[in-house]
């Protein structure tokens, strides 16, 4: 594998392409990574797949880049989306830097009735899934939506799409379903022949879904309620455990 | 699931047992948590299951609990080991906090020849463990290891316990290994049928394992070289993942 620098350029990538960079990403490649004219990078736009390109000028006044030769085809992800209820800020760009890296083809902020924390610094995040893009190898950045209430997300809810109940409550829930429709399976076992079917994980805040959103959560037929083992997770530990575990049962780390 | 707060305690619990609390849990307990004399606590110490106590005084010369009644038996986590190659401060310690909620028996930092970083703060890292292991309804801290060499870690690999190679070096490993012994399989069809067998996970340095490493690891009997697919993933998002696809396949999420 190379260890040229990698670059997300929003261009039309060809042969012979001049590309001017931004402002960022010039200051990334000559003072961080102390590269300069005729030194070789890696861009990629999510629809050209990745190319070679050199350096071709780099002054105080900006730096551009001339597209050499494609180094691999365009490759998508598979089709999971990752929704959230947003945590303290720190966490959720956590959640937002994993679930790039682990080929989330969709982010989305959900608000549910306890999300402590609904501001979501979307430049920010967006921010965080190009530099995790670029540093994993993906040819693409997922698409980061902003926040929508979950009553909402649900109203609208496609039909060919499995939603991943990760029901994190414990015994709370089994009380409050009197045991009689019980707890979510393990979630590979949940998700063994799901195979190719597009799907969708939903993570809630860390007071967990009120009684009202589970029990509208439980009653619709294309969701899936979940657990991830004995202990109790944190939402982004859950978050990203949920994604391995999808990718791994659905994905393609098959 | 109760929400009173929950202690790891280093000392033995019995019915009626009082208990002076350390310094650092009397402070969790008055001034974060906002807890007095009277209220109900939940302590652990690895060896006697969960009880529920009560806080017996507490005053600025220090603090004490009172153990009611046992509220959860004794319970372990599965063999399992996690062996990391030391990252930046902040990166180590949260594969050590991921560890401890995803249930690793022993946590081992392993020093290889491209580790950049062999300084561990151990009783930084020892706290982080402890809270984890509160927060998560552990019954146990895992036990935190001082770092060792890799080669001597393998000198005295025990015969019965697999070792899982997560060698995220992509097509670097392909070119060393001219096709012929090929890359790892994915992690998951790698663990079917290794069930019960107790297991470690080694994740290496970001930049990667030395040939000579990847030699000797790949030439031992009881190693499993496996990929985390087709993205490379940062050191610590490859431990999380590693360490959820191991409790998903073999350990106590199944």
């Amino acid at each position: 594998m190379s260890t040229d620098p990698r670059l997300f350029i929003d261009a039309p990538l060809s042969a012979s392409a001049a590309i001017p960079l931004a402002r960022e990403d010039a200051h990334y490649l000559i003072n961080v990574m102390r590269r300069g004219e005729g030194d070789v990078v890696r861009v990629f736009n999510g629809r050209d797949g990745e190319w070679s390109a050199v350096i071709a000028h780099a002054s105080r006044k900006g730096a551009g880049l001339t597209v050499a030769d494609q180094t691999r085809p365009q490759q998508g992800v598979p089709d999971l989306w990752l929704m959230f209820a947003p945590v303290r800020r720190s966490k959720t760009e956590l959640i937002v830097e994993k679930a790039t890296e682990l080929g989330a083809a969709v982010i989305a902020p959900v608000v549910t009735e306890r999300t402590q924390s609904d501001r979501i610094k979307f430049e920010r995040l967006q921010a965080i899934t190009k530099e995790a893009a670029e540093q994993t190898e993906r040819l693409d950045l997922p698409e980061l939506r902003t926040s929508e209430k979950l009553a909402a997300v649900l109203d609208n809810w496609p039909d060919d799409r499995l939603l991943i109940f990760c029901d994190e409550s414990g015994d709370e829930a089994d009380a409050a379903w009197g045991g009689a429709r019980g707890r979510g399976q393990p979630m590979a076992a949940a998700l063994a022949g799901a195979g190719d079917r597009p799907a969708a994980i939903l993570i809630g805040p860390e007071g967990g879904f009120s009684p009202a959103e589970r029990d509208r959560l439980r009653s619709l037929q294309h969701v899936v309620p979940v657990t991830l083992g004995p202990r109790i997770l944190r939402a982004e530990t859950a978050a990203i455990a949920a994604l391995t575990i999808w990718q791994s049962t659905c994905g393609d780390w098959r």
